[in-house]
């Protein structure tokens, strides 16, 4: 898929499908059609064809693009004040009526392996901070350390409607800050795998 | 909803139409309705909505029961031991197609707080093998911290299709019994809520 132009008639019409798809999962349309899109966006459903192909490669790039928008890569000097900005602006997210359905659409929209990581990858740049936590030699976590330890439990207690309680996110990342820095206490087999 | 006499015509009927809830979600219809199971079962719809009410109560039921045949409770005399007889058994159900479909059908089934947790118990009855841990002085994790750290990440990376490397499950209870072992170095503030 190419580029639009910003400000073109293109732009125009990939904004308001992007628009269409997450006012209809928000209303709690799960199951959206793409004839259901191109009535809200009012386009021609043969555009959204042409440009997205399948309703999967539609959701997943207009929730993608949506999770986009609502996230920033801090960079506060330290990898703590990273992840705690980090992980507030996931729950923010994710607190959210829109953010829940979205989320719950994201696991349902494709069973490709790989694209669903991808879409995981904006919830923010993570590997940015990561690499810069590095860099400073703060011994940062892996990326799937941070996908298992932080965001795992924060997603699955959405997706369940399970209690998030104040301060949550704050405790994830402290349990994993804490964790990294003591001595390994024997060889992890998997880690070089994952 | 009363338990049916085992063997009677009212169980035969619980017992067909549950398969047919399975049979159909493992076939890749997510957005089953009554009338699809009714037609699958071959049985009257109005005897599901009589039984069920809803298609979201059916399909919780069904799944339910479906995961609670699957889980056994594991006593082999250790906490370490028995957590890794469990995770073995629910790495093996989520690695299946039908599993895998059986989640995610989970996650978008019910917005009612309270009713996945339900759910999520018959991953295994934990809470009897965490009770027997405590008993033998063994000081076992909390339900939430085996949600957190075990569950969490398994069923995320079964929901995206990420990777799912050999021995995963094993990583992942070695890692919360190794954090488990250590003296807290500060206060949890999270942990009294959760």
């Amino acid at each position: 898929m190419s580029t639009p132009r910003p400000g073109g008639r293109s732009a125009r019409v990939v904004a308001s499908v992007h628009r269409a798809v997450v006012d209809l999962i928000s209303r709690g349309d799960l199951d959206i059609t793409i004839s259901a899109v191109a009535h809200e966006a009012g386009v021609n459903p043969t555009s959204i064809y042409r440009r997205w192909g399948t309703r999967d490669q539609l959701v997943l790039d207009a929730t993608a693009a949506h999770l986009r928008r609502n996230s920033s890569t801090p960079d506060t000097g330290s990898l703590r004040g990273d992840l705690l900005d980090w992980i507030a602006d996931v729950e923010h997210n994710l607190g959210t009526p829109e953010g829940r359905a979205l989320l719950r659409t994201l696991t349902t929209a494709d069973d490709s392996p790989g694209h669903a990581r991808d879409v995981l990858r904006h919830f923010g740049d993570i590997t940015t901070v990561l690499d810069r936590a590095g860099q400073r030699q703060e011994n940062p976590p892996t990326p799937d350390q941070v996908l298992d330890r932080i965001l795992a439990p924060l997603t699955l207690r959405t997706l369940f409607d399970l209690p998030v309680p104040e301060g949550y996110g704050r405790h994830l990342v402290e349990g994993l800050l804490a964790s990294a820095s003591k001595v390994p206490e024997q060889p992890d087999p998997v880690a070089g795998h994952i």
